[in-house]
């Protein structure tokens, strides 16, 4: 893509009512853009980050079974009734043709619920897994955080199905792994901790995924040996490491990144949803939901991955993997050297934005790529020509290179 | 995927209260399960059709230089109250924190608008072009029509933005080749024809793209030389073609799959959206808007291509390329064969919808494999193995054949 005709570029000023760093970097660096109070507009950076987050998340609920579906956004207030979550604050209300009244699910347990009865009804069609990656809406009464807590944002959330609460378990262990899976290659695993919380009326525990950050939200309670963390919900009552009983637990700052919890039977008996095992007897189907935020996490990682300049992008989810920035492009064979590169790059697949602006000073292209944050940086100009080829610098490190022109395709 | 396993099979019952040949054949092959009126669940094997059908658009928009984003499903009633279309029967109305006033856009000029004007300043900075694929509501008097008429529904939207009128013509004709291309990958391009409608008060015409089919709800007026029609709206002002401006049209029954309109300055005066052009001075944007139903279009595609049996795919977007039928699978040695075939299809990268039920007759299988109308279905069993082989047929013919084994391949 070429810097020069990309829709949303960067901005030096600031929002006025920007409240965090991701609110702040992402604004400045042209990924989204504020619609309304904690609802947003993603700008091309914005969604090819999104959509590589969905993907990640994506390609590892297909590894354990999950089979994508996509449920609407709204439905009718009935069945929120029939929970009895129709008054919960976060749901937004609204009238439809013929005085209907209807909803927008600020999760979908309402909606999956219903479905998968009509199509489950035996042993044999036991265990099932759906997943979709769909918005939410939620009417918070204080939308904030850029990204972290908005009132429209997107979500990817599994449903799993059982015949008994051992393959309920089973399962719930197998998604656990998943999660670390998806942090991994997110760059987050080495600061993303169990966390366990409340697990409501039906289960002792839910658990959350925890991102260890300065500038985290939430407090947790964490056992430096086992890795395992306790929320601030249920600290009270749970005061020692669930894993290994140490009472040795420290004080962090972390953001909630996922969120797993057994439903057990909560939803199923809601809307008297049996099956018939194998001697034909009606039993109860075992449930359990498993959240993950993109967007919300997409936020998380601009939070932690930044420098005074800008977003330092991990590689899998950064919206291109090269910045090349061609200085002094008013020289036609400057021009021509800088075009073939881009051409080079596009050819071997690999995804390049390329700066080919010819009336923005180099300060302001180095200034704007920091910003932006992919992985590596490109620079020919006169200088890095004569001086043997093209600049190589990689965001994270501070020292840069010259490689000769046909020596930076083994280096990316 | 094992259709044993799959979320989502087949349903012999009709809905009752299935008003159209998609809703019906849709929702009795497990595609899709209406959630409430015009509102539906996308199963797994939908939301690949789905999905497919998304893509193709999303290519086709990438190669005109539409840049994609995502803007969200609600704003504030505001926007619409500056271009005077808060009053709109469609419009989804409801209240936000702090009492505020909101809506479910039903379309995104309200957005997209002052969006591209935070963004867009200078000659330099146009044209633009920039699209999404996202969700749509519209609180439709009477949903009807299974996905042709819905109150949650899945649009393309490309929005364009110009120095000029010239120049948005230019880029208009581009988008008309544009989705002549994706009909064509649809296989409706020899059936969709484009038709005439009215400007509005900014321009002459708009145009729609129009599937003459016996079922569609539209009356158009079709110049069979020119393959050019007239619409209902608009067929007492204007009675001749207007390529050739013969008055032979004749009277045919088509379903709308896509619109393309000029809004000129509609709304870039509503909001203000000037640019300054090569001397400095203020002048006034040129938008084009083109919208495509993904989901009205899959709905238009099985009104289409149907038998007594069942949906006949186009191979394009197809939810799998092969139905594999395995029989007689209680024979250890027929399992066997059956599992490799479906093995090395997976291995070959060929998508295959592999029914390796046991419980399930051979005539309830083929009635399956037709309800679905995946492109190509392979049979194996006791007596293709005995014949030499596997039992190749195509979804839209009615000769079967044998092949050997290792001769399949080629064939798909």
């Amino acid at each position: 893509m070429r810097y020069s005709q990309l829709f949303g570029k960067t901005s030096k000023t600031v929002a006025s009512d920007a409240d965090s760093i991701n609110a702040k970097l992402l604004t400045q660096g042209g990924f989204i853009q504020k619609e309304i109070s904690g609802v947003y507009n993603y700008l091309p950076l914005g969604l090819r980050v999104l959509t590589k987050i969905q993907n990640i998340v994506r390609e590892e609920m297909d590894k354990i079974g999950g089979q994508e579906i996509l449920m609407p956004a709204m439905t009718q207030n009935e069945s929120w009734i029939t929970t009895g979550r129709n008054n919960m604050d976060v749901l937004f209300h609204f009238k439809g043709q013929g005085d209907t009244d209807l909803v927008l699910n600020p999760t979908h347990e309402e909606v999956v619920t219903p479905l998968a009865q009509k199509y489950l009804f035996s042993y044999r069609d036991l265990p099932v897994a759906v997943y979709q990656i769909q918005n939410k809406f939620r009417n918070e009464a204080r939308a904030k955080s850029g990204l972290l807590r908005g009132r429209e944002f997107n979500m990817k959330d599994l449903y799993s199905f059982h015949v008994d609460e051992e393959d309920l378990n089973r399962y719930y262990e197998i998604v656990k792994k998943a999660y670390f899976e998806i942090y991994k290659r997110l760059e987050l695993d080495d600061i993303t901790v169990l966390t366990f919380a409340s697990g409501g009326a039906f289960s002792q525990f839910s658990h959350e995924f925890q991102t260890i950050n300065e500038n985290g939200e939430d407090t947790i309670y964490l056992c430096e040996k086992c890795k395992i963390a306790i929320n601030k919900e249920i600290i009270d009552t749970q005061k020692t490491c669930p894993e290994c009983g140490g009472d040795k637990l420290k004080t962090v700052k972390a953001t909630e990144v996922g969120n797993i919890f057994k439903l057990r039977t909560k939803f199923s008996k809601a809307f008297n949803f049996y099956y018939s095992d194998s001697k034909g007897q009606e039993k109860i189907v075992e449930m359990g939901c498993y959240g993950f935020g993109p967007s919300r996490t997409m936020g998380t990682i601009v939070e932690i991955f930044n420098d005074s300049k800008g977003i330092i992008w991990p590689k899998s989810i950064a919206p291109y993997h090269v910045h090349l920035v061609g200085l002094d492009l008013f020289d036609e064979n400057i021009k021509t050297q800088a075009e073939k590169i881009y051409q080079d790059l596009l050819d071997k697949n690999i995804e390049v934005l390329f700066d080919d602006r010819v009336d923005v000073t180099a300060g302001a292209k180095f200034a704007d790529a920091d910003l932006v944050g992919n992985p590596i940086r490109l620079v020919i100009s006169k200088r890095s020509l004569e001086n043997g080829g093209i600049e190589f610098k990689k965001r994270n490190e501070e020292k840069s290179e010259i490689l000769p022109l046909d020596k930076i395709f083994s280096r990316i």
